[in-house]
């Protein structure tokens, strides 16, 4: 009949419910093995660099009150991750890592700070290749009162060596300032009401067309004019001097903005001239990042190797933001390095390379059934720092098998004959040689054969 | 007027309103500086244990879809964190690392799994001393058919490795069997459906008054009789032999679930006294474990030094749980270390002793104003990876007030004179002693005295 048809129909749709493979949240990924090892090894990479510029470590909670996050990402606030109300403070899930920095700043009254942050932020964007909703973030920011652009100087250096230390192919740092492009559109006559959003359209100029600028109201003239200047990009001390004898230095010098920045942009880039690291370090007009809080320098790092991946590592200052936070003004300057785009392409050289997930030096391979054996001999192993596991099982090519599949190098077989003599016997996967050795020797053996051939 | 003063104090009302201190969520923390220092120092002795078990490091999102958390905490589950709905999937944040693991092992279909996870978890719950609402984990988990009891043998061998590397002191691994417990309820009379619910009161169980058991509705004769079970408490192999040869053993033998039990532990017992760990663990028939996913060995390790802690690491075997996820069953035994607990050991401990926040070797002192001069000298100490801070200021005292106060051993320390002269001066702070030296043999010499004096 029909309502039985129909009740089994629901069971089984019921029973599928249940039996559905389980997922992880639109956007996120759980990272494993071989992606795990190039995620861990960069990230040592990274805080070794953030480390020898003397930064301590902060870690800050995955959420903030809700108060902390507003008013400081413009229109992107609508991609911020909100908690559920079940009660108590509204609060939300971190957008970036600067906002917490700053609130932290802030909230211990701190004068100066030099830290390193490597964590999650979370973003609700419209997932698509290479965006994701949960992503790292790796922030290097100084806060506090130092020589004249000594901060400035040092976090895009800190970019330059984190760059240089992963190894991962050319690139080069864009670098400009907020003031001089203040400047730039004051002398091309913009109204100062719209230096923001003029800022955010240069940002993403593409030099060819210039629609997006006209668009936002000013004169062909105007937009012709602004075009002239942020066409003007080069290597940084031979285009600052050019700068400065030229036609755009005198009337940019005339400006209060621009003359400030000019000056700053001159110890800077002394300042990176001395100390190695200029030469990957572009001056370039047209740079003006869409964040708002920006007071000073800016800068982008962009990969010039085979992969499309857009800027990998930008930062500037900002002089206001911890200010913001309603207690005294304390100035700052940070760089974030685009991690995920780094780590893509790391993943795709890593295709070429055998990526181990595990560093099994050697398996125990006891043949048989007890595992008290395995359990005596590997953990004279373990004691010694060595990276072992075991195997309990009558056949041995099972155990062969497994340590070729998971690339361990050595092998410690015992059976029943072995225990009796007592002995063990020590095979090297690779060269298949097999030598029996005394059971009291084990130790010593080993940790000889793996010094010599780690 | 009285409208006057009214909107006077409403104005200094509302601007106190931006400009009051933030703060994190309640019952959230930020961590810094030496604080963090432990924290870093205990993650990577705890990875090196796990790392030496060869185990891989699993990374999953922090939140996960809200059904995959259902029904996997029993009371608690009102403990988690929701997000906004905010349109699309409905999300919760982790409650623990042993559900994200589960859920991964069975997404993938995987048969055997054997990883380690640290990171934060997120649980409502009233803060308190001790207790907070963000809080890390440090898991261990294998998944999939192994020799019998191997790798719980395994896991309680790394939870006692882990203790010793952290050498916070004197502790005790107090070890059980669920399906032991089921026996000795079986035995006493309880009925199946209360098996769970008298667990847990064991659990909590006082040994001085057993009224919570009796609360549950048995008769005091069948609680008289379950408090001389549980009460029985001892060296493993010992007790083991004795329960085995006495009346509570022949009791015992006869129900299937606690004879299976009996011999588990004995194959476990012999496997940690031959790994030479097992006079850390109790035979403790009275310990339960809240978790209703246990369903084999299960055990808890106490702390004995001077501070109060409670429980510094847990786990168990849990046979069913990734089966729930609806694909396959895959057994899996685990433990947890109670890291916040052992943290707050190691932060009393380090009360004695002097933690620094950065490990800054050296500090290169420019007398002056110029930028370009420390960031020659500066960078050629980072670029042989020398912990180095640089400062650009007129008076030698501050910088040398500075290095005294951040604990920096060494000074370069650079004026007019020692420009001119092709000189750098080199101070040891501890001894006061300073030498000049040619500036251009600054990093050799340098890199020589931290070799000797690191």
């Amino acid at each position: 009949d029909f309502d039985g048809l129909l009740k089994k129909v629901k069971e089984i749709l019921e029973s599928n419910e249940s039996r559905r493979i389980p997922k992880t949240p639109k956007g996120t990924r759980d990272f494993a093995k071989e992606q795990m090892t190039i995620r861990k090894k960069a990230f040592s990479i990274i805080t070794k660099v953030f480390e020898r510029h003397c930064a301590t470590a902060l870690d800050t909670p995955a959420f903030e009150l809700k108060e902390t996050l507003t008013g400081k990402y413009g229109e992107d606030s609508k991609l911020i991750y909100d908690l559920a109300d079940q009660g108590g403070e509204l609060c939300s899930l971190r957008y970036d890592l600067t906002v917490p920095f700053s609130r932290y700043v802030a909230m211990n009254g701190l004068t100066s700070f030099k830290r390193y942050h490597i964590d999650k932020v979370w973003r609700r964007d419209n997932p698509s290749k290479g965006r994701y909703r949960e992503f790292y973030q790796c922030d290097f920011d100084i806060a506090g009162q130092y020589e004249k652009m000594g901060p400035d100087f040092e976090v895009v250096r800190i970019l330059s060596e984190v760059l240089n230390a992963l190894n991962i192919g050319d690139y080069e740092i864009k670098l400009n300032h907020r003031k001089l492009l203040d400047g730039v559109l004051e002398i091309c006559g913009v109204p100062p009401a719209k230096f923001r959003t003029i800022c955010s359209s240069i940002d993403k100029l593409d030099k060819q067309s210039f629609e997006q600028v006209e668009e936002k109201g000013l004169s062909v003239e105007t937009a012709d004019k602004i075009g002239t200047f942020v066409k003007i990009r080069g290597p940084p001390l031979e285009l600052l001097s050019k700068i400065m004898g030229g036609t755009e230095g005198s009337e940019l010098l005339k400006h209060n903005a621009s003359k400030e920045a000019l000056g700053d942009l001159s110890i800077l880039f002394d300042a990176l001239y001395k100390s190695r690291c200029i030469d990957k370090v572009v001056f370039d007009l047209s740079l003006a990042r869409g964040l708002d809080y920006y007071t000073g320098v800016i800068f982008e790092a962009a990969f010039k190797g085979g992969v499309q991946v857009g800027s990998i590592g930008a930062g500037g200052r900002y002089d206001n933001l911890i200010g913001n936070f309603g207690t005294k003004q304390v100035p700052a300057v940070g760089m974030s390095l685009g991690i995920e785009r780094v780590l893509t392409i790391m993943e795709e050289k890593a295709q070429n390379q055998a990526v181990r997930a595990t560093e099994t030096q050697v398996l125990v391979a006891v043949l048989g059934d007890k595992l008290a054996v395995a359990a005596e001999l590997v953990s004279e192993l373990w004691d010694v720092d060595i990276k072992a596991e075991y195997k309990v099982h009558k056949k041995v090519m099972k155990h062969i098998e497994y340590a070729i599949d998971s690339k361990i190098p050595w092998m410690v077989i015992v059976g029943e004959r072995e225990l009796n003599e007592g002995i063990v016997k020590l095979k090297n996967i690779e060269t298949t040689t097999e030598e029996a050795i005394p059971r009291s020797n084990l130790v010593g053996e080993l940790q000889q054969r793996l010094k010599l051939n780690p």
